[in-house]
């Protein structure tokens, strides 16, 4: 009988923190291809641009006008999702149509006053400032909402359509799915463990090595077992942090030091501007009192791009119907990105 | 106070199928777009294109040439995601490194030997061929394998690399997620009710009819009232299915006309060849006597575009990390189809 071997074999990996299956065809990566090409993005931004709506002192949409900002800067969303006094939606009778009343808001964040410089070619003070500015939402909005999901789209093949440097924040006034099944997994792995299946999860890849793809003092970038997308990562601390707002000082300049070589990775890996979409995770704002041990602080990051800057993995078909497929494994991907430099490209020799 | 309207204020849908909700934001669809423009497909193919892997008489990537077909011509994908005898996987000791091994194959069905016809375009005989063909591949493979998957990936938005016409059936020799998922949502409504929830469902929208997009004399074709995409719609049979074998004749030959209306809607609505990706749920391959009442056969027609045949709806960011989110009602996208003629812009006249 021939011996099973994740990279000669199709096979299916569990993520226990949403409960779904990944199908993992790792010799297909050889098909070729034929179809969409992505417009890599390698073309150098003008520090500033006058049509941009998010380039310090331009006018928005709204009729707004931005500050000449130094550093990050936040204002609401012209176009939002959410609003925060939205009425209840009455009742249904059948269960089959079910609706509920939402509350909530979203903001922009700009990450930087230069036009050109996504969060790899930004100085790491620079990105420390935009973990502050993220932990400062976060902690502003969870006042008053039980979510707030901080997530980046980068890259016009993630719906981002402005390529001034910014990220999202929207707030909400009920769990989402992602994050009520996440609360769901955590807890139940914690009532039987009585550990963090987070934290247990990190020390044992650590242990193991060959899914790390950025080690820093206090943080970890891997590719988790169960990766959907194929250069998908996850980045956690080391240590038990519920909250972006238990980090201290030195794990917050640490953090930007580890996205820092993620994300310069991630550029070197096809020598372009990587698309992707990224957010954080974490203990949610429950009522006061609320046991939240169970919850471990997580980036996520979604990239598309599968074989180079301008071919990138669909989820479609079978995969919107029946379950997300892969073309190489998760420790291929890992040690792909684990064999380039982490200097950035532009900012190298 | 002000008092709920859908068409205004941002809502949760809960979709009884998946457990999950979908936000809804109307009001958002005013903002303006500068992203990513999808290229659309307008052009007029040829009906013979000699450099095409599908057209028949010629060569495949495999050397294996195609026949001289006539109508539809099925063989085996060249570069599987699964294969017929990989090994099982061995068992981890670690939750949290679960490994399945899986057993599959895939196939190519081509629709039609013309290049240029997609399926609204094809008479409606052709239709009820490719139906025929989704049956008999369904069902003799439903033999060696629980799940059988006959989807479509149409158009470059959606991955698809062959303008021919043509659709994949992927057997499993497990229950991908979404089918898991299904079959214990539709048996749970069963149990509590002892009722099918989709025929339920689909009595109680014929009522309403407000999200009714197509209804021929078997079939209806509507968006779900948790529609995620833009235009997604389900078409189901207006009796109890539970495979599709169970079709008669008649019932087949109406399915065709009700997918050539559906899918001519579709074009017609940004006058090009309307992207998405479709298949079919009913119920998987059970050991003999298993209970499969609770299962109704289904179509799912998932297409990304929003605004125009060059602007799609990105599931990114805050969907990928929290939960889908559409910034229309499903009320709103069935009028629009509905105001549409159902005979295809390149027939009429
Ligand atoms: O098999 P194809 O058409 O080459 O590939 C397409 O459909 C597959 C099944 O949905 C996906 O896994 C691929 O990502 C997509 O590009
Ligand atoms: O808010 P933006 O950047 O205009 O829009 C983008 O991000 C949103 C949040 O992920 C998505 O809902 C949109 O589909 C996407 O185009």
């Amino acid at each position: 009988a021939v011996e099973f071997n994740p990279v000669d074999h199709p096979h299916r990996r569990y993520n226990p923190l949403t409960g779904q299956w990944i199908l993992v065809s790792p010799h297909r990566a050889k098909r070729p291809w034929s179809g969409q090409d992505e417009k890599p993005s390698t073309e150098q931004l003008p520090s500033y641009d006058e049509k941009c709506f998010l380039c310090p002192t331009n006018d928005r949409i709204s009729g707004d006008k931005n500050p000449d900002y130094q550093g990050t800067y936040v204002f609401s969303n012209d176009f939002a999702a959410l609003m925060p006094d939205s009425p209840e939606a009455p009742q249904s009778t059948n269960p089959l149509f079910k609706t509920q009343g939402v509350r909530g808001l979203s903001r922009v964040i700009c990450f930087s006053p230069d036009h050109s410089k996504t969060l790899p070619e930004l100085p790491v003070e620079k990105i420390r400032n935009v973990i502050d500015t993220w932990n400062d939402q976060i902690e502003e909005l969870g006042k008053d909402y039980i979510w707030v999901q901080a997530f980046e789209n980068k890259g016009e093949t993630m719906g981002c359509s402005q390529p001034h440097p910014h990220g999202q924040i929207w707030a909400n006034s009920f769990l989402p799915n992602e994050i009520e099944c996440k609360e769901h997994n955590l807890k139940t792995y914690y009532q039987e463990n009585g550990r963090n299946l987070l934290v247990d999860y990190v020390e044992a890849e650590l242990k193991d090595g060959s899914r790390i793809v950025v080690e820093t003092e206090h943080w970890v970038a891997l590719v988790p077992y169960w990766a959907a997308w194929p250069f998908e990562t996850m980045l956690l601390p080391k240590t038990h942090i519920r909250r972006m707002s238990e980090l201290t000082d030195t794990q917050r300049d640490d953090l930007a030091l580890a996205i820092k070589k993620l994300t310069s990775r991630y550029d070197n890996l096809f020598q372009c501007s990587f698309p992707y979409s990224m957010g954080w995770h974490y203990a949610p704002f429950f009522e006061q009192g609320t046991n939240i041990d169970h919850w471990q602080l997580h980036a996520l990051f979604y990239p598309p791009l599968l074989r180079s800057a301008s071919v990138r993995k669909f989820m479609v078909g079978y995969e919107m119907l029946a379950e997300s497929q892969r073309d190489l494994t998760a420790e291929q991907a890992a040690q792909r990105l684990r064999d380039l430099s982490d200097i950035h490209y532009k900012e190298q020799k």
